[in-house]
């Protein structure tokens, strides 16, 4: 069975988060799935390149399927996922591939988008895609902090994860964007804990507040201890703006 | 008593438009009134530059009033005044001015941004700011046919108006700015009477879908006769972008 690669956004602020849930109707991905499994006419499954949590947003969250239908990849198909789609998810492209493909397995790397707004007015036009700050944040000292971070670590310290799983990650970029009203921090590396970006920005505003010194970073990596670590910082700030898979 | 001008942006999507009305708390006007009357203990009345309608946004929104207080030109006092607004409003300035202003009297020209989305997927980020459009419009012609509104007529014909006050305005640009996912109608004029600039982008709308003829919009012009333009274009996608004022 061929294997399709669709590209998909979403505002995740009225759903459950990405990954199907028994028990509610409202996740990403049950969403997309029930659309797909529709129109073609069979059960579809649809693995997402990973699962975001509960209000967090994605410009480029990865999902791939299998099908025998080849109308898939007509631009009608996509036109008709879009109409059956509730207004806030969009697919933006469905793609065959040449070969097996899993959105999950083969992604290498990610990068997501966490967004303060520090003007002292209300963000009016993105109210649901913003972490609100109402004090003065040391960016400098931010900004050291969050560099402690980059390479590889175990990051579990920083991390919601509770399996026995490998929670080694690398983060191979932490950049800085600024404007007099918004802060974006954006994040690339092979992979992400769940909760991990969250918590890290977390900390990272307890540090940009004075809360905690810079070397806790240090500390949390190496005692592995989530106590140690700030709040997890509010959904709606983050977003997942690319999934990066190797080109063949 | 010094006069006081003040830059206001607002999300219109919950608002019955900018203009108090005695029996709903809901409009942006009334908003502002009742803070500025809170904090500064005493009736206040706010001018507009103009009124925008319900549904419609404002990005750089201009409004004037008067009070004896010296407090207001202060950043603590723009803080707290966003402190007591809704979230979906945001002044973003209030400076004294040196002599007598009035916000909607003294205003020369404004600039409005009229948003078409035009991609097969849904405006995911922004579905309150852009009217979306399902068909493929002939740009070319819409083009055409708005440069003929450009400079001085009579614009009852595209208008809501219904009063024996002058409906002569002057258009002195229409620019275009289109990206995959979106089309900017963006006017310039000295002012624009009511429901006008959403009347025009419905005309010229019914132009791009093969409806009407280029041509009609000199009959409408001519003729002044409402019943010949298209249907007025819905509020969501029309911004208030600027309010232009004589530097003294």
């Amino acid at each position: 069975m061929p294997y399709y690669k669709g590209l998909i956004q979403y505002d995740g602020s009225h759903y459950q988060g990405w990954q199907r849930l028994k028990n509610s109707e409202n996740t990403l991905q049950g969403k997309i799935e029930k659309v797909l499994t529709r129109l073609l006419e069979e059960d579809i499954l649809v693995h997402g390149s990973g699962r975001t949590d509960a209000g967090v947003h994605a410009k480029g969250q990865v999902f791939s399927f299998q099908t025998e239908k080849s109308l898939v990849k007509e631009a009608f198909f996509i036109k008709k996922v879009n109409q059956y789609l509730p207004q806030d998810m969009a697919v933006l492209e469905i793609a065959e591939m040449p070969s097996r493909f899993h959105a999950r397995l083969e992604a290498v790397g990610k990068r997501y988008v966490y967004t303060l707004w520090r003007a002292e007015y209300a963000p009016v036009f993105k109210g649901n895609f913003v972490h609100r700050i109402h004090e003065e944040l040391d960016l400098k000292e931010m900004k050291k902090a969050s560099s402690m971070l980059l390479g590889e670590h175990d990051f579990r310290g920083f991390s919601h994860d509770k399996t026995k799983k490998s929670t080694v990650r690398c983060i191979k970029k932490i950049d800085w964007l600024e404007t007099d009203e918004e802060i974006q921090i954006i994040f690339e590396g092979n992979g992400f804990l769940q909760h991990m970006i969250r918590i890290i920005v977390g900390t990272l505003l307890e540090i940009g507040l004075g809360k905690k010194e810079t070397a806790c970073i240090e500390n949390i990596l190496k005692s592995k201890d989530r106590t140690l670590a700030g709040e997890t910082a509010p959904a709606k700030g983050l977003s997942l703006e690319k999934v990066y898979y190797d080109e063949k």
